[in-house]
């Protein structure tokens, strides 16, 4: 039996009971709505939580890189939303994909790129055309003429649209959320109508990010919605959701590597590399800096201890007073959960698996890089 | 014959010519000090590149991981300092590496980490008393009572003392730089006396940031100093050092994934993981949010096309008037520079290098992790 203080520290911890509270309440809000849910898993890019995220639902998932496709397909997923813009360059590892039987989409709001796609013939994945409502960051206007010369470059290979409100992130509330989630509901049912009305045959109305998923109040017109991040939570997402720290699945198991008695202040092996500089809360209502300390069990033993800077290696987090500073002695275990859980997780190739204690119950790969 | 574009984007990119010219630069600089160069190997992780630093050297390297220590030990480097403070918990691989016949030097703050350092019969490494030069990170104050104690439960092990002035990337000015320079080689030099005084046999006198060791006017007492960012470069750095792009030896090859003419930005398939969100540039003279957009060939074609927004796996470039966005298509080529060169290769395990076009002449593996 392996426990936490046998692994070495910075290391990545995943507590599945946690997780399966996520994934629960998840598949509940969106079992309301009566669409499908497909997980995004550029968030866990791992096949053990694939599988648990799909259980229950239809089993198509979204990936955010070909790395990650290919890593699912290899595991007996069929149904595979590509969801970032392809370029032509990765249409040979797409129509290898398409070739071995993967029910495979990409997306794409070009019509030059739609061309490229068409052109390779007997390997044409289906597509999805991007669409923009109101991220301002990939897709087109549904209102647009430029949706319907994708579509016609696309041909038969369109299979319908998609879009994210990422911008969802921003909301100061769950009215600004269902608010939002409408606005994301109509762009997608917009497009798609325009897209019948020339005589395309729409199957997949794609739509969905955690805080929209969750708080939409109705989804007519979706087929589908792609959450991500709500598997595992973070300081962002708990804050956005008015959750509390119990429902962070993942954290990073440190060690202290140093004291600063006269600042209440400890130095940790968890830095910038292993928390990700990622600075989500910087503008939310409680700003936690690079992270917030918990001890070994990811209780919050000592406050707001908040990682107030990430070098490299280094974290220097401040422990308040009328909290067990003493007790933080050079090789303590600690726990930090961080701002943006798809960015920390990156820097880690697995995740040890607890289920509510420190003893590690299994080891669950990652699926890094492109 | 590989060109880059025949690669997956994205993808790190190393041009060996700067690299050369960012190390005869550092080489010569510490050269005129008469200290030993000890290349940090924390932003490079590649063996390969860890023998152009050390060409024409003393050939001891610093690494900021076990991961590092392991992996350039296995690839024949014999001295080497693991330069963040020491756990108990790593002193079984600590122990493995001293075995197998490395000069492998661990740094302490902590009196009771140094017993538990030198418990270790048979397999005790040589070991550095970290000292705060003003960082206000790791390390004690050369003048304190905890210098003695620390030294004390060492002895025999104690090789000499480190420390690192990492806020000399907030210096002003190289005149502010050379004035950190000296602070640092006198909290250093004072350490090291102190140490004599009461017996020590200190061999090692170890400082040195980039800045810093570029800067010194001497380093009397010093015999080594530990720079490690200045073979690569970043924009951060060069703004420290009056530099020019040219002399940024990696940037990240991505692709035009979208195109957004009414706002003259495109998006890239480099985000936030891609990039890291670091942000070292933002209290600079220009802050470059999370990167520059340069050609493919790494040649500022685009003005100052600075990443605006980067999310998971989409980057939102604002493209200047006057530069050629119209030849932005999708699918287009780019390179990307960063703000922080160790956080960005942290996410690949491999460098494409190439020579001042566009033929990848090597491939050279990292080692991240830990």
């Amino acid at each position: 039996m392996t426990r936490l203080a046998q692994l070495q520290t910075p290391a990545l911890v995943l507590d599945r009971g946690v997780l399966a509270t996520n994934l629960a309440d998840m598949a509940e809000a969106v079992g309301r709505t009566g669409v499908h849910l497909r997980p995004h898993l550029k968030t866990a890019k791992s096949v053990d939580v694939a599988r648990l995220a799909v259980a229950g639902q239809f089993g198509g998932i979204a990936v955010s890189t070909l790395a990650e496709a290919e890593h699912f397909a290899a595991a007996g997923f069929r149904d595979i939303l590509y969801a970032v813009g392809i370029v032509p360059a990765k249409l040979d590892r797409v129509a290898a994909l398409v070739r071995s039987g993967i029910n495979l989409m990409v997306v794409t709001d070009d019509p030059d790129t739609a061309s490229a796609i068409v052109a390779r013939a007997g390997a044409v994945p289906r597509v999805l055309i991007e669409l923009d409502c109101g991220e301002g960051r990939a897709g087109i206007a549904p209102d647009s003429d430029q949706l319907l010369a994708v579509a016609s470059k696309l041909g038969a290979a369109c299979a319908g649209v998609m879009t994210h409100s990422g911008h969802s992130y921003a909301c100061a509330d769950f009215a600004a959320m269902a608010a939002l989630a409408e606005v994301e509901r109509q762009a997608a049912v917009l497009a798609a109508d325009r897209l019948r009305a020339i005589g395309t045959d729409v199957s997949v109305v794609s739509v969905g990010s955690t805080p929209t998923s969750r708080h939409a109040a109705h989804l007519e017109g979706v087929t589908e919605t792609r959450p991500g991040v709500y598997m595992f939570q973070d300081l962002q997402q708990i804050q956005l959701a008015g959750l509390g720290i119990e429902r962070i699945a993942v954290t990073v198991l440190a060690a202290v590597t140093g004291r600063r008695p006269a600042d209440r202040a400890v130095l940790i092996d968890a830095g910038g590399i292993a928390l990700s500089k990622d600075r989500s809360t910087a503008t939310m209502p409680v700003d936690y800096r690079f992270g917030l300390m918990l001890d070994h069990l990811g209780q919050p033993r000592y406050g707001d201890a908040i990682v107030q800077r990430a070098n490299q290696e280094h974290g220097l987090v401040s422990v308040p007073a009328h909290t067990p500073f003493e007790e933080l002695t050079v090789g303590t275990l600690v726990r930090v959960a961080t701002n943006h859980v798809c960015m920390t997780a990156a820097a880690y190739d697995r995740y040890h698996v607890v289920d509510g204690d420190d003893v590690v119950v299994a080891t669950w790969p990652r699926v890094n890089g492109w």
